[in-house]
C-alpha cells in the first residue's frame, strides 16, 4: 500500500469470537480511525462457512461471503486477516492469500508455531507481509516491543506470564488454597478455562507463544520442538504453599534466555520471588518481562486473551500495514524467523538453575543425613531445608515432607540425584522437583 | 530516508551522560545493528563545548565537533539527536536541524513541555519528524504503545509512575518507615536524587512528561500549563503509614483521564490501592497504566532514566527514522500535538474522586460530631474513620490525629469543607488532604 492511497481493503477470515470482535471494531471504529490515520480502513468480506455469531451481532449481511477466493479475488484487497483458527483450514487460507499478493494479519500462534518459518518465506517471495501481535500476548503490545521498541537492545532473556487459565488457576491455589481441581472447575465456570483446557493446562499453548516470542527476540527459526514443555496439570498445591513460605510464587512461565554461547528455553512451572514483578501478576492477566542489553528489565502487563484486547492487537497490525510500516520492518529487519540463523539450543540438562524438591520420609532419625550425602555426591549444594511436622492423623499421606531448596545446579546432576534419593528405601513417594528462578541477573556481560 | 538507502547519518548534540552513552552505542554496536537492519547507523559528529567525557569515554576524537552548523551541514547528516538538556541552546539547535532539513530525536521532556507544538509544526513545515521516545519513561517504549502498538484504542486514562528519584523516596518512606529529609538524603547518596532535587520532588518532570504523554494519548496540544502539579516535598511519613494501614500505597501520579466530555489531568501524590499492578512498582522503576478501549489496562513498566536505558530509547528512534517508519507515523497520524485540537480541560474542583484527610483534633469528646457535620453540610460523604490513640508524652505532636476517607465527592467541596473543619477551635492544625484512586473502572462507555 502506497501511504498515498486513502484506503486500504480489508477480507476477514473467520467470524468466531476473535473475528467478530475484530469485524465490530473495524466497523464501528471506522471513522474514529479515518479521522487518526487519515486513511479508510474498509471491511470488504467476512470469509466463514457459519454467519449466526456474525448476524448476532448485527454484522452487515452484505459483507458474508462463503467463498474466499473469491472474497480475496478483489485488487481492493490489501489484507486478508485470519482468525479461522486451527492450523488445517487457516493454513490454507494464509497460504492462499500470500500466493494473491496480500498482506496477512493473524492471532495464531498454532499455525505460526508449527508453520511460521513457511509462511514468512512464502510471504517475503510474494513482496508481502505477515504480522502477528495478536498471536503472542493478546492485547498486550510485546511483539512490537521486540521488533521496534527494544530495536537498539541485544535481547538476554524473556520470562512470560503467556496463559490466563494457567496464571488464573495458580492465583486461585497460590492465594485461596485453593486445589488444582478446585481452581481449574472454577475457572470454568467464569470463562477463564475451556471445557476440554489441555491445551491450556498441558504448557502447550504457552510454548506456542514462547516459541513465537523467542524466534523475535533472539532472530532465530521458530522451533516449538526444540525445548521441554511442562504444564501445570500435576501440580500440589501443597508445593505453592510450602514455596510460599520460603518466599516465592509459582507461576507458569515461558523461558528464553541466553546462556553461555546457547539458548536455554522451556516452558515450566517456577517459582519466583515474591519481589520480582511477575510475581504481582495475577488472575487472567498475562506479562513478559524482557531483559534487553541497554534497557534491563522492562515489563508489559495486560489482557493475554479475550475478544476486545485480541481484536486491539489485530487490529493495531492493520493499521501497521495500511500505514506502510509494518512492510518496512518485515522487509527490513533480520530478526524475522525465514532469514534468521539458528542458535545453538543449551539440552536441558546442561542448564544450571536453582532447585526446590519434596520429598516424602520415613518419619525416622538419620533420612536427612542419607539425603545430603547423596546430594553431595553430586556436588549439589543444598540452601534451604524446610522439615516439616508428620501429617496428622487426619490425612492419608504416608512420612514427612521435606523440602529442599538448592544453589545453582545443572540439571542433570539433581535428576541423577533425585534418581538414587528416590531409590533409598526410607524415601515413602516419589520426589517433586520445581525450577527457582532468582531475580535475572540484568547488564551481564556477553 | 529512502528505504533502499544503506546507510543513516547522524549528529549527536551533547555529549553529557546520556549523550555519551547514545554515542556509545551507536559506535560499539554498528555491526550488530547493521546486520539486524541492513542498514549503517553512522555516527558523523558529536558537537559539545567541552569533550572531556566524551574523552573519558574514549570515543574517536576525530568525531568532535564544536560548531553545529558546521557538523550538521552535510548531505550525509540525516538525524540530528538532541540530548543537550535545557531549553535554550537545545530549543536553538533543535530548530536549526529542523530548518537544515534534518530528522530530530530528542529525549528533551522540558524543551517538548514547553515548545513542543511550536517544534512539531516546524518539523512539519520543513517535512522532516521529530522523535522523543526517551523523553517520556526512560527505556519503557511507551510513547510507541500509545501511537502504534495501541493505535486501535481510544486510550481512556493514563496513570503513571514516571519520576524515578520521586518513586524511590517514597518507597523507602513506604518499606521502611524512613523520613522524607531521611529517603531523600539516601537517594542522593545513591545517586537515584540530583543535589537540588527541585525538579523532580516538586512534581514539575513529572508535568512535563503528563504534558507529552497525555497530548499523545488524547491527541491534543502539548498543554503543560493545563493542569494542576503537586510534588512529595510536603509530604509526612504518618500519613504514608496511615494510609497503609487503609491498604494504600502512596505514589506520586501522573493522571490524564477522560471524566464526562472532558480531560482530567494533574501531577499529585495519590493512595492507590496496594492490589493495584502500579503499587507494586518500587525503587527507581517507573510504570505507565494505561487503559483501552479495546484492551481495557495494560502497563509498561522499567527504567525511566539513566544513561543506557534512555540511550535504548534515543536510539530506536533513530532506528525508527533510519528505517522509515517514525516518519510514516508522524506524517500520517492526526494525534501530533501540532495537528490536534484542544481537549476541553476539566477545572480541577469539578473532579470527583475520593480523599484521605488527616484532622489533628483536640482529644475532646463531640469533635467527631462536629467534623461529621460540616462534611455532611457539603454533601460528602465518609467511608472510614480512623481515630489513632493520643501520641505519647515522647512526641511532641498535639492532638489526635483523625484519619476520613470519603466516598467520591467534588474536590470543590472537600476543599470547601476542609477550610471550615480547620476553622473548629478543635482543630489544632492544618488538616492534610490527599487523593484516594480506586482501580479504574475498565470499558466505560463513553
Amino acid at each position: 500500500m502506497a501511504r498515498e492511497a486513502k484506503r486500504c481493503g480489508i477480507v476477514l477470515a473467520g467470524c468466531g469470537t476473535i473475528g467478530g470482535a475484530t469485524a465490530i471494531h473495524l466497523v464501528r471504529d471506522a471513522d474514529f480511525l479515518e479521522r487518526k490515520l487519515g486513511m479508510r480502513l474498509e471491511l470488504l468480506k467476512i470469509v466463514d462457512v457459519d454467519f449466526s455469531h456474525a448476524k448476532e451481532l448485527g454484522l452487515d449481511g452484505t459483507l458474508f461471503e462463503k467463498d474466499f477466493d473469491k472474497a480475496i479475488a478483489s485488487q481492493d484487497v490489501d489484507i486478508v486477516v485470519e482468525l479461522i483458527g486451527g492450523t488445517t483450514i487457516a493454513r490454507d487460507r494464509v497460504e492462499r492469500a500470500l500466493a494473491a499478493g496480500k498482506h496477512v494479519v493473524t492471532a495464531n500462534k498454532a499455525l505460526l508455531a508449527e508453520a511460521g518459518n513457511q509462511l514468512f518465506a512464502l510471504a517475503r517471495e510474494n513482496g508481502v507481509s505477515i504480522l502477528f501481535e495478536a498471536s503472542c500476548a493478546g492485547g498486550i503490545p510485546v511483539v512490537r516491543a521486540l521488533y521496534d521498541g527494544l530495536a537498539a537492545n541485544r535481547i538476554d532473556a524473556l520470562y512470560g506470564i503467556v496463559n490466563g487459565t494457567c496464571n488464573y488457576v495458580l492465583t486461585q491455589m497460590t492465594e485461596r488454597g485453593e486445589s488444582y481441581a478446585a481452581a481449574l472447575a472454577g475457572a470454568q465456570k467464569l470463562g477463564f478455562a475451556e471445557k476440554d483446557p489441555t491445551l491450556d493446562v498441558s504448557g502447550r499453548d504457552s510454548a506456542h507463544k514462547l516459541a513465537i516470542l523467542s524466534a523475535i527476540a533472539f532472530a532465530q527459526p521458530i522451533d516449538q520442538a526444540g525445548f521441554s514443555v511442562e504444564g501445570i496439570d500435576n501440580l500440589d498445591l501443597c508445593d505453592v504453599c510450602y514455596g510460599g513460605e520460603l518466599g516465592y510464587v509459582l507461576k507458569l512461565l515461558a523461558i528464553a534466555r541466553r546462556e553461555g554461547d546457547g539458548l536455554y528455553a522451556a516452558v515450566k512451572p517456577a517459582f519466583i520471588p515474591k519481589s520480582h514483578p511477575l510475581a504481582w501478576v495475577s488472575g487472567p492477566f498475562n506479562a513478559v518481562s524482557v531483559y534487553g542489553s541497554a534497557t534491563g528489565h522492562t515489563m508489559y502487563y495486560g489482557r493475554g486473551a479475550g475478544p476486545d484486547p485480541t481484536a486491539s492487537a489485530v487490529v493495531a497490525d492493520v493499521i501497521s500495514l495500511a500505514l506502510g510500516t509494518g512492510q518496512i520492518y518485515f522487509d527490513s529487519l533480520a530478526l524475522w524467523p525465514d532469514r534468521a540463523a539458528k542458535n545453538r539450543v543449551l539440552p536441558r540438562r546442561e542448564s544450571r538453575t536453582r532447585f526446590y524438591v519434596r520429598l516424602t520420609a520415613a518419619d525416622e532419625s538419620g533420612v536427612l543425613a542419607k539425603i545430603a550425602a547423596v546430594f553431595g555426591r553430586f556436588t549439589i549444594s543444598i540452601s534451604s531445608v524446610l522439615q516439616k511436622e508428620p501429617a496428622g492423623e487426619s490425612t492419608s499421606r504416608p512420612g514427612v515432607p521435606v523440602v529442599i531448596t538448592t544453589h545453582p545446579a545443572p540439571e542433570s546432576a539433581v535428576c541423577d540425584a533425585l534418581r538414587e534419593v528416590d531409590a533409598l528405601t526410607e524415601i515413602l513417594d516419589k520426589s517433586v522437583c520445581l525450577t527457582i528462578l532468582d531475580e535475572h541477573q540484568e547488564f551481564k556481560a556477553q
